[in-house]
C-alpha cells in the first residue's frame, strides 16, 4: 500500500479508502489505478475479507463437470485463484438456467469475492452490482469482461495442418445444429479451404445423445474396402474427433496413414498426460489466469465498471498427437 | 410426518422433535427410525434449513477434478442430492491436506448440511460433530460411514474376462508403489491367476508424472516385429490402460486381435458416451446414491452415530469396449 501511495503521489489513507471501496476523488482514483497497474498489485484476499466482510471464495459456474475441457479449466482456475489467496467453489449448473440462478443467489447472500461463469443463462441482471464477475466463452452482457479463445483462427489452423500433412479431401464433422463458438470454428475451417482451393464436405449428426450410430452409418457409406473417401477430418470438439478416430480404427482404416484427424480443445483427460489426439489447443492456463486477473482488477470498485466491457481474445495453438502426419508422405 | 407417527405409534410432536434434533426417549427414537426407514422418508432440505438454520448445501471434497472418475462421480452425486433438495458445492483439494482442512473449516462456519469426502487427509477430528459426513473409498475414522466398490472382485473379474477371451500370457500394469485400493485390485487379479494356473507378470512404471516413456521402453523390450510377449493386459486404472493401448497401436500391435486390454473404473470421459476401452466398471451411480442416502440418514441426529461406522461394499461389473474379445477366437 505504501508503494502504491508513493507512486501515485497520494496519501496512504487515500489508497486504503480506494481499496476498501470508499469514496475517493476521481483524479485521486485515476492516479491510484495507474499505480496499481504499474505495480501489478493485487489486494491480499484475507486482508480484504477482514476489512470488507466479503469472503475469500470465488464461485466458478460451469455447465458440466463431465468433460475434460471444463475439468482442466476448473483445475487451472483454482490454481490461479490460490496464488492470490482465494478459494474456488465449483458450481455445476448442468446447463440449467434455474440452477445457475440459484448459485447466483448463493453468491449474493454469502458475499463471495466474485463470480467466474461459463453460464448459458441470462444472469447479468441478477448479479449484485458489488460482486465482480467475469465470463468465459460467452458474452453475458455489455457490463462484464469476457475471455475467449480465437476460435476462428483455430478452424483455419486445423485446415492448414491437414493440408500440410498432405490431406486433399477434407471433412468437417459436428453435431447439428452448429452454433455459437462451434460455428465460428467451422467458419475458420471453411474460409481456409475456400481460399486455398481445398475440397471439403460437412457431416453433422442428428441432435441425439448417441451420435455414434450416425458416425458409423456415415463411415460405412463412405468406405470401400479399407479405403475412406476423406483423408483429413476436423471436428470442433475433441469428443467427436475421438469417437470418429476409434470408429475408423474399428473399420480397419489407418489413422493417420490414410486419414488424419484434428479435434478442438486438446483438453487433458488426465492431468498428467496430453491427449493422443491431434487437436487445436485452447490456451486453458492463459484463459484461467486472464479470467482471474480480470476478476481481481474489479475488486476495488466493481460498481464502477472501469475494467468491464472488455473482450480478451487469446491465441490458440496446434497440439501434435498421433492422429496427424508431421509432413506430406 | 403423519405417516411416520402412525407407523411408529408415537405422537406427531415426537417425530417433529426427532427430526429437528431435539431430545427424544431412546425407545421412541428407535421406533421413529424404523418407521422412517420403512417409508424411505427423507426430510425436505428447505424445510429443514428453515427450522435448523443449516443451509441446504452439501460439500463434496475430491482430490482432483481432472480425471473422468471424479468428474462422473461429481455429476451423479449432484443429481442425487438434487432429488432431495440439496445443492452440491464441489471442493477440489488437489490432494493437499491443508486445502481439505480449509474446506472443512468452511463447512463448519457456513453450517452446511453435510460433507461427502474422498479426502486423503486425516480430517475426522476436525469435522464439527453435528455435521453429517460420508466417505467414499477411504476410511477416515471409525465414526463415519464409508462407501466402496468391490475392488478385489474387480481384479478377479478382469483376469477371468481375459481368460475367457483366450489370453494366455497376462500382464498387470500400474505405477510404483501399488497401494491402497490399487493393491486390492492387483491382489484379486493375482489370486485368480494363481487359482486358474494362468501365467502373469507385473510391470510398474517409476513414480513419475510422465510414465509414458516407461511404457514405451517396456513395450519395445517385449516386442519382436509386430508380436508382443503378452496377450492380456489389466491395469488398475483406465488412464494406464488407455495409454498402453494407444502405444501398442503406434507400434502396430493389434488390439484386441493380438493383445486384449482391460482398465478399471470405466468412467465416462464425456457424459454422453461410454468409453471405447474395455474396463471394470465402478458402480458410479450406485456409489453416489448410497453416499447421499447414508448422509441423509444421519441428518436427524448426526451426533448419535446411529448410522455411522458402516462399510457399504458395492458390486462391480464388466464393461465391454473394443479392446477385448467376446470369446476365444
Amino acid at each position: 500500500m505504501n508503494d502504491v501511495a508513493r507512486i501515485a503521489g497520494v496519501s496512504r489513507g487515500s489508497v486504503s479508502n480506494y481499496i476498501n471501496g470508499r469514496k475517493t476523488r476521481p483524479d485521486t482514483q485515476s492516479k491510484i489505478e495507474k499505480a496499481i497497474k504499474s505495480l501489478n498489485y493485487v489486494p491480499n484476499a484475507t486482508a480484504r475479507a477482514l476489512k470488507t466482510s466479503r469472503s475469500n471464495y470465488v464461485i466458478f459456474i460451469i455447465p458440466t463437470v463431465n468433460t475434460p475441457f471444463f475439468s482442466e479449466l476448473s483445475y487451472h482456475v483454482q490454481l490461479e485463484l490460490k496464488k492470490f489467496g482465494y478459494k474456488m467453489i465449483l458450481c455445476n449448473s448442468n446447463s440449467e438456467p434455474k440452477e445457475e440462478l440459484e448459485y447466483i443467489q448463493m453468491a449474493n447472500t454469502q458475499k463471495v469475492a466474485g463470480i467466474i461463469t461459463m453460464s448459458y443463462a441470462d444472469i447479468a441482471d441478477l448479479v449484485s452490482p458489488d460482486i465482480p464477475l467475469v465470463s468465459i466463452e460467452k458474452k453475458v452482457s455489455d457490463n462484464f469482461p469476457i475471455i475467449i479463445s480465437d476460435n476462428y483462427q483455430g478452424g483455419r489452423l486445423a485446415a492448414q495442418k491437414l493440408q500440410k500433412g498432405g490431406a486433399k479431401q477434407l471433412l468437417f464433422v459436428s453435431k447439428s445444429p452448429v452454433k455459437d463458438i462451434s460455428s465460428v470454428r467451422q467458419q475458420g475451417f471453411v474460409d481456409y479451404c475456400l481460399e486455398h482451393h481445398l475440397t471439403y464436405d460437412t457431416f453433422l449428426t442428428r441432435d441425439i445423445p448417441n451420435f455414434i450410430d450416425d458416425f458409423k452409418d456415415f463411415i460405412l457409406e463412405n468406405k470401400i474396402d479399407h479405403a475412406f473417401k476423406y483423408d483429413g477430418v476436423f471436428s470442433d470438439s475433441d469428443e467427436y474427433a475421438n469417437a470418429f478416430w476409434h470408429l475408423l480404427l474399428q473399420y480397419d482404416i489407418s489413422v493417420p496413414g490414410d486419414v488424419q484427424i484434428i479435434g478442438f480443445d486438446a483438453a487433458r483427460t488426465y492431468q498428467r498426460q496430453p491427449t493422443f489426439l491431434s487437436a487445436i489447443r485452447q490456451p486453458i492456463e492463459q484463459i484461467s489466469s486472464e479470467a482471474v486477473n480480470r476478476l481481481l482488477l474489479q475488486l476495488p470498485h466493481p460498481e464502477q465498471h472501469s475494467q468491464k466491457n472488455s473482450i480478451t481474445v487469446l491465441p490458440i495453438t496446434f497440439q501434435q498427437g498421433v492422429t496427424t502426419k508431421t509432413k506430406k508422405q
